[in-house]
């Protein structure tokens, strides 16, 4: 009779047991398979990745790693500058501005690898507009011609050369903006390029946000006045002067990250003229263009910044 | 010896039908679970909001019905203008401009309950910055005072009345823009604000979007350049016009919506010009504001727009 009971018991435990197990094994199942669903959903939403950390926090009872590898958790790593219509692209990441038909800003993240120059090559004429923009706020290819303006990067071509679809990605129109050529494109705004990828090869992991100001001048009478050109059918904003926010993380373990930015008009530049003249504080490039760079890091605590010159720079921050 | 096996066999299919209905209400409890935070989520987080339909995608199995009611839902149901900085207030939804220091847009559902003049009243000098803004990037009271200009009302703060709180929320600066006084803030763009609530009191229910334009305007020599002066410390800009949208809903079922779109100049308005004349192609003002409104209809197919008299307006649509 005791051992009837005592089956009895074990079997009823056996079966809750059973039951629970189940119970618990449906919620992973569920679990596991919408965390699936969501982590295709961040990998191609740049919206989506933005929220993820809140999202995350709808799951709760098991852990949720998401620590796995996708290029724009590499890129936006540190933020996003803004949030108007983001767009993802190969190597790069960009907000784009519907009413200047420029973007607002674009990102890279810079290694070793992507700007070595033997990998991919340009096309005949690979500038295209781009068709995912609707055609009200699209920038056209005919907007540049005969305007007297170069079509200048944001993220330069040189800087995504790992892949061949990376490098035809940055002549998007939306990647372009109108720049003076003789002077600017390709003279200044080249030399800071060439010193984005020089710092690179010495420090093998740098993350440069590029994008157009639109600074206010003074007029007679002390007002205060923002005035810029537009090109094209469509209205193409000329800026008036171009930013780049360059971030360097250290080789060294715990080493900390260095940070400069620099704002030059978009004009004739005297040759002589060293780069680090046009060195500037970043949350003033913040206040004109309406953005936060790498608001993830804190910055006070954290930062060396806009070195005076050069060679200090490549001397004391490692 | 049969009726041994038939009860084991039983006790077998029991068994696991319990078990498979252990897993799936374990299923069910994690995704209803993951839903109500979701859900709370998406109440407070506009762009949540905005990624709802492609979040609810990641829960399959089980049906999700997300068609429960919540203000922003109402305000934000034929989609978002744009996406920058998104703000929820009470009875509003704002995108702000960090870059001008005004907002994109400001988004209102209007009923005859809202605009019901006896509740809600204005407290003593209730303009106030809004702290949720980074310093960067804020309009101050400062800015405004001695510039010559109104702190005009985007969302009309006689157009939310059905709490104290909502017609409070309009008088943040972030809602504020800098107009002219006389003939416009106090002339025209009042005009057009109580023709919005003759609307509303006719039909029930009105959509409107408003915000600022920045036009460009033709030089000496055929260029096209954008000029608008800066005002205060902070350089908040003083639009060139301001524009409105308005959609109205039939109050017949199945009934088309209307949708008329104005564009007044920020400038003083001669007293006698009818606001007809103001009339503008809702597509225009897209192209100069960058902004798509009401996007989730197809606009083409359903509307009318545009009735070149008020009387039409009126007598035509129902």
């Amino acid at each position: 009779m005791d051992r009837k009971w005592q089956l009895l018991a074990l079997g009823f435990v056996l079966g809750v047991t059973a039951l629970c197990a189940s119970f618990v094994g449906g919620m992973y199942f569920q679990h596991t398979d919408a965390r699936k669903r969501l982590w295709e959903l961040i990998q191609t939403d740049p919206y989506a990745y933005y929220l993820s950390p809140k999202i995350y926090e709808v799951f709760t009872f098991f852990e949720t790693n998401n620590e796995a590898d996708h290029r724009m958790r590499q890129i936006m790593k540190f933020g996003f500058p803004g949030l108007d219509d983001l767009r993802l692209y190969s190597d790069f990441v960009l907000s784009y501005d519907r009413r200047n038909r420029v973007a607002h800003w674009v990102c890279e993240h810079l290694q070793a690898d992507s700007i070595h120059p033997n990998r991919g090559r340009r096309g005949r004429n690979p500038y295209q507009p781009d068709l995912s923009v609707p055609s009200n706020f699209r920038s056209e290819l005919s907007d540049y011609r005969r305007s007297g303006f170069d079509r200048g990067h944001l993220a330069a071509a040189g800087n995504h050369h790992l892949q061949q679809n990376h490098c035809e990605d940055t002549f998007f129109l939306t990647n372009i903006a109108p720049q003076v050529g003789q002077g600017f494109n390709r003279g200044a705004w080249n030399n800071l390029e060439q010193y984005v990828r020089s710092l690179v090869h010495r420090f093998g992991s740098v993350f440069v946000c590029t994008g157009p100001l639109y600074k206010p001048n003074q007029r007679a009478g002390g007002k205060w006045a923002v005035e810029y050109e537009m090109i094209g059918l469509n209205m193409v904003a000329v800026p008036t002067h171009f930013f780049k926010v360059i971030m360097v993380e250290s080789k060294l373990q715990l080493g900390k990250p260095y940070m400069e930015g620099y704002v030059l008009p978009n004009a004739p530049i005297p040759d002589g003229l060293p780069l680090r003249s046009f060195l500037c504080d970043i949350r003033e490039i913040e206040h004109y263009a309406g953005l936060k760079f790498f608001d993830g890091l804190r910055r006070s605590a954290l930062f060396g910044s806009n070195y005076p010159s050069e060679s200090r720079v490549f001397r004391e921050f490692s």
